[in-house]
C-alpha cells in the first residue's frame, strides 16, 4: 500500500492536514545529499570547528555527576540556570529580560509552533516578509492560518508596505494575529532590517495591537562582529522573541527558546507541557555547562570567520559566473544569498536539471505562501567549503546557460517540463567530486 | 503585572487557549516536592539503578566519534538505526513492524500531540478510559476535542461499555476519531486489559472504523516478567501504537515513538517536521548506542524488581492502614495504584491537608474530563523507597482519620473548605523526614 489511494483513514483526518503537504522537492533532496552533488540547499551549520573533545568530556561529566537530574523529567518551562544564561546571551542584543519570562523549547521551531498554537484560529492572518522562512510558513499553514506577505528591500521589511498590509487586512474584516519577522541576515533573503525601520515597525505594530514575533537565530553571526539591537530591546510588551542555539552551538540538541510578555509566557508553558511535558533536561544541562565552561563567544567568532569566507566565495563566484540580468543580495551575516534570475527562468522546474548537473538549491517558491518566487532561489553558503561553493556556483551557471540556450531556441523557459533532465548539458568538464 | 487582568493580548488568543489551564494543584505540588513530603504523586522513574558511568562513557564516545552527525540536524522521522531497534523492542510484545512505519518523537507525549493534530478538528470525539492519563486529556483538550469516557473494571476497558459509547456518539451525530487506551498497568488505574478483551475491542473498533491509539509506556514493566501481547500485534491496519524509552531507560532524553499504518505515518512525519524539524539526533543516537551496547533487558528486569518491591510495600501499607470501605487496585506492573475512598471524601479538597501532613497524591478528578473521580486518588509507588511509601501511606491514613472525625461531627466531607489546613491533625508522632 503506497500513498493515500488505499488509506482507510482518509475520512478521519483533521481539516488541518489538507495544509500539510510533503515538499515537492523532498525526493530531489535525497539525491542532492549524495556527496557528488554540491548542495547549496541546506541550512546546516558547519560543525567542524566545535571543540568536540571538550564537549564529549562535558557530556560524560554531566551524566556521571548529575545523571539523576539530567536523565529525569523536568520543568515544562526549562531549567532555571539555562534560562538565566539565555538572558545573558540576549543581553548582547540589548535585551533586558527576566528568566521567568523565558520558555525553553525543542528548537525554536517548537517555539514557532507553540506561539502559533496560542494565537491562531483557522483563517486568522499572519503577516510575514516576502519571502519568509519555509519552516515558519509550514507551521502557520498547519494551524490553518493565512499568511499575508509584506514586501522587503535591501534594508529589510518595508514599513510602508507593512502599514498598507495592516490596513488591507483590517478592511477585509480579518484579524492579523502577529507580524513574523527575521530582522537579521534574513532566511532566505539575506538582508538585515535597518535600525530606523526597527523603531518604525515596532511602533506600527504596537499602534495596531499586533504583536511582533521576532525570530533571531542568526543575530550573533554578523561578519563584521556587529550585533544589531533586537526589536525586543525597545519593546518588552509587544514583542515575542525567538532564539536558538542551533546556529551558535549545535542544532542536534534541539534547544531554542521564546521570550514573551508574562501572560503570554504562562500560556506558552502550558502549551509546551501539553506538547512534550518538558524539553529534554539532558540537552538543556549540556548547553548550560557549555555556556558556563567554554569561550562560547570565541566559538561564535570562529563561526563568523568561517561563514564570512564562504559568503565571500559565493559572492565572488556569482559575480564571475552568473549570466547578465541576474541579481543577488549581499548578506552581512547568516547563511544565505537570495538570487533573482532574469525573466523566463523557473527555478522549481529547473531543479531536476541542476541536481543532474550535481548542484542543488532551494527554489524561491518554497518561501512564499502564494506561489511567487518562480525565478528566485536560495543559495546557502554555510556548509560547503569555499572551493565547493565556487564549483557549485560554476555548475549552476552551466545549468543556467543551458536553460538560456533552450529559451533562445524555443522562446520559453524550462517550466512545464519542456526540457527533460536528460537533455541538460552540464558544465564543460564535470570532474568527479566527492569531497 | 501578574495574571491575565492586564494582559493586552487577551483579544488575540486562539479559541483553543480556553482549554489550556494550569492545574489547580500545581502550586501545591511545588510544596509537595519538598524533601520532608512523601510524594506519592509523581510518575518519575527511579533512575538510581541505571549504569550511569557506562552511559557517561557512551555519551562521550558519541560526541567524540560521531559528534558531527549527533550534533547536526537530522531526519524528521528519526534516525534509521534507532527505528530498527525500536522494532526489535516492540517484537517482545508480538509486534511485527517495518522501521519505515516508525516515527521518533520528543517523548510519546509529542506522539500524542501529533496524532491528535492529524485526526481531530474542534468538537471531534475521542473515546478514552475512565479514568485516563492526565497528559493525554490535556492534549486532547488543547485540540478542542471532546473526551467521552468509557468504563473500566479490574480487567481494563469494558467492551460492552465501549460498544455503547460508540453507538451513543454515532447517534448524537458526532464523530469518534479514535479510542485512546493504555492496556498495560494503566495510568492511573493500575489495571491491565485481558487478552480476550483485546481481541474484542480491536474488532469493535475495526468494525466501527475507529482507530485504536494504543499507549504502552509500561508494557515491559510487568512484575512477573509477563509481557502482554500488544493490540497492534493482531491489527496492523487499525492500531496506532505509542512507545517510550522514558520508563524503560530514562525520561530526560525525551525519546518516544509512534508506529502507524503507512499513510498515517506519512502525515505524522510532516507534522513532526512542522513541530520540531526533527527530534534531537544526539538523544536518538545515545539511546541507539545504549540498546546496542548494554543489557537493556537486564536493566528492565532490575526496574521490575525495584517497582515490584515498592508495589508490595504500598499494597501492604494500604491493607494495614486504610479505613474501612476504602478499595484499591492491585497492579501487576507499572507505577500506580488507584484508590477509592468511602462516600463523603473529596480528594481534591483534602489535598492541602494531606500536604500539610507531609504526604502528596494526585486527586482523581485530574484523570477525568468530566469532573468525576472526587473520592479517588492516584498513588505512585515508582519513586520513593519502600520505607518512605509505608510512611507516606501511614500519614495519608492519619489525614483520612481526621476527615472522618470531621464528617462524623458535621455530617459532611471536607469539601467546600469546611476544614482549614491548620485544623488537620497529622500522624501521632510526625518525625522529621528528609530522606
Amino acid at each position: 500500500m503506497t500513498g493515500n489511494s488505499l488509506d482507510r483513514h482518509v475520512p478521519l483526518y483533521a481539516q488541518r492536514t489538507a495544509g500539510m503537504r510533503a515538499s515537492a522537492v523532498r525526493s530531489l533532496f535525497a539525491v542532492a545529499n549524495r556527496p557528488e552533488v554540491v548542495s547549496l540547499a541546506g541550512g546546516m551549520p558547519y560543525l567542524k570547528s566545535l571543540p568536540l573533545e571538550a564537549v564529549a568530556a562535558e557530556a560524560a561529566a554531566l551524566v556521571s555527576q548529575d545523571g539523576l537530574v539530567a536523565l529525569q523529567y523536568g520543568s515544562g518551562q526549562g531549567i532555571a540556570e539555562l534560562r538565566e544564561q539565555i538572558c545573558q546571551v540576549m543581553s548582547l542584543e540589548g535585551i533586558v529580560a527576566h528568566p521567568d519570562d523565558v520558555v525553553v523549547t525543542v528548537g525554536s521551531q517548537m517555539a514557532l509552533d507553540l506561539t502559533t498554537r496560542i494565537f491562531c484560529d483557522p483563517g486568522d492572518v499572519i503577516l510575514a516578509e516576502a519571502p519568509s522562512y519555509v519552516g515558519a510558513l509550514s507551521t502557520f499553514t498547519a494551524y490553518q492560518a493565512t499568511v499575508v506577505h509584506v514586501a522587503m528591500d535591501d534594508d529589510g521589511l518595508v514599513p510602508e508596505a507593512l502599514e498598507a498590509a495592516i490596513d488591507s487586512v483590517r478592511r477585509s474584516g480579518r484579524r492579523a494575529k502577529f507580524l513574523y519577522t527575521i530582522p537579521n541576515f534574513h532566511n532566505p533573503a539575506g538582508v538585515t532590517l535597518s535600525a530606523e525601520r526597527r523603531v518604525r515597525i515596532a511602533q506600527l505594530c504596537r499602534e495596531a495591537g499586533i504583536p511582533v514575533l521576532e525570530d533571531n537565530p542568526y543575530g550573533l553571526l554578523g561578519f563584521d562582529d556587529t550585533v544589531h539591537r533586537a526589536i525586543r530591546a525597545d519593546d518588552a510588551d509587544n514583542v515575542i522573541y525567538l532564539g536558538s542555539f542551533s546556529k551558535t552551538f549545535a542544532p542536534g540538541l534541539r534547544v531554542g527558546w521564546v521570550l514573551a510578555p508574562h501572560a503570554v509566557r504562562e500560556k506558552l508553558v502550558l502549551a509546551n507541557e501539553s506538547a512534550t511535558l518538558n524539553p529534554p533536561v539532558f540537552n538543556q544541562m549540556l548547553i548550560s555547562r557549555y555556556l558556563a565552561g567554554f569561550d562560547w563567544q570565541g566559538q561564535i567568532k570562529a563561526y563568523r570567520q568561517t561563514y564570512a569566507e564562504r559568503r565571500d566565495a559565493m559572492i565572488g563566484a556569482l559575480t564571475a559566473h552568473m549570466p547578465a540580468g541576474t541579481t543577488w543580495t549581499h548578506p552581512e551575516g547568516g547563511f544565505y544569498v537570495w538570487v533573482t534570475l532574469p525573466e523566463g527562468f523557473d527555478t522549481a522546474a529547473m531543479l531536476p536539471r541542476a541536481v543532474t548537473a550535481r548542484v542543488a538549491y532551494v527554489p524561491g517558491t518554497a518561501f512564499y505562501h502564494d506561489g511567487l518566487g518562480a525565478r528566485q532561489m536560495r543559495l546557502s553558503f554555510c556548509y560547503p567549503t569555499p572551493e565547493r561553493i565556487v564549483e557549485g556556483v560554476r555548475r549552476l551557471a552551466g545549468v543556467l546557460e543551458s536553460e538560456l540556450d533552450v529559451m533562445r531556441t524555443f522562446g520559453t523557459g524550462g517550466a512545464g517540463g519542456t526540457v527533460a533532465p536528460r537533455q541538460v548539458r552540464g558544465p564543460a568538464s564535470p570532474s568527479p567530486d566527492t569531497a
